[in-house]
């Protein structure tokens, strides 16, 4: 049994959803272990991780209409120093959290067909954002 | 240190909480470990796992109509070619997440008093669900 | 390879956010491991786990005014035996969910710059929380 510690950076664009499945399934791949538990931290409180639907690219804009409605903009913040959209975006971080963990079996992460890891930038503006990536296994 | 993997499926009967942790736990038990680190996995985007009061059956109720409340069926979803029950699945899983971990010591999960494993189903429909479970420990 | 297992207890002031970070850190330190993986565990439904802003005390007004908001107390729930605060105490436990886990490196936790650990109390009245904390590495 071994582990391996890593970073992945990402340059997101503004607010969205990135999907991220492909850097974190070579990341492991390059870590050299085919089973274990593979775990991702995002290093951020304004961003965050989460796994949804990757084929039909409506329900990321659904999933974004739907941060706003429940964590909106507005001048009912006390925290306003930083933008209109900065206590917005720890909220829809605090919805959604910053921790993923996947099994990995034969060299694969056990995802479901249809389940893509995102990573969600809630600033309006782009941001350099860090993932922590962590796997145990052999 | 050695590790098991495996997936556990169940089937369930439309939108509700299905408790599992007798399933868990017995495969916690089948695995043969007593300490260790349990992570399971829902490989869906439209269901997704959660820990929360085993005894009073109000609680699921209340819990349900939340879901309904905070993420509502309505005309208002870009995406809706699989029914109007389907985005705001999406939204609920998104809310709840997909992944548990659960330390365990002396051949038993460390769940508090009152705390029940889960599986959320939030469409209409009945699903055969599947849980992808892994652990780590000796 | 190894393990360390344990239970960290917090007497809580009643609704609100307490830092845990330094706790989490010095067991961490104790468990003699250096390079890992720590896991949390909330042991309660009315209470949980969230990694948010350790900087602007504003911040985490803004977070409890906004559980309030989307999850609100009221006379509309069937779960109501232990008080008005009881079932928006669950369901704000079932928002930010009750586990973390973050990789260790070089015997620190690899939380970014602006991230600490919060112990989210949901009822109204002071309480007692256990969090089971794990950490496997070496």
């Amino acid at each position: 049994m071994r582990q391996a510690s890593s970073t992945l950076s990402f340059d997101t664009l503004g607010r969205g959803l990135t999907e991220i499945t492909s850097d974190v399934s070579d990341w492991v791949e390059q870590a050299g272990m085919t089973d274990g538990l593979l775990t991702l931290l995002c290093r951020h409180t304004s961003a965050s991780l989460l796994i949804q639907e990757n084929a039909a690219r409506a329900v990321r804009a659904d999933l974004l209409a739907w941060f706003e409605h429940i964590a909106p903009e507005g001048d009912h913040y006390r925290h306003d120093d930083e933008g209109p959209d900065d206590m917005p975006a720890h909220l829809r971080a605090t919805l959604t959290g910053v921790n993923l963990q996947i099994p990995v079996a034969n060299g694969r992460m056990r995802l479901g067909t249809w389940q893509g890891i995102y990573l969600a930038e809630h600033r309006r503006r782009p941001h350099r954002r860090e993932v922590a990536v962590h796997m145990i296994g052999q």
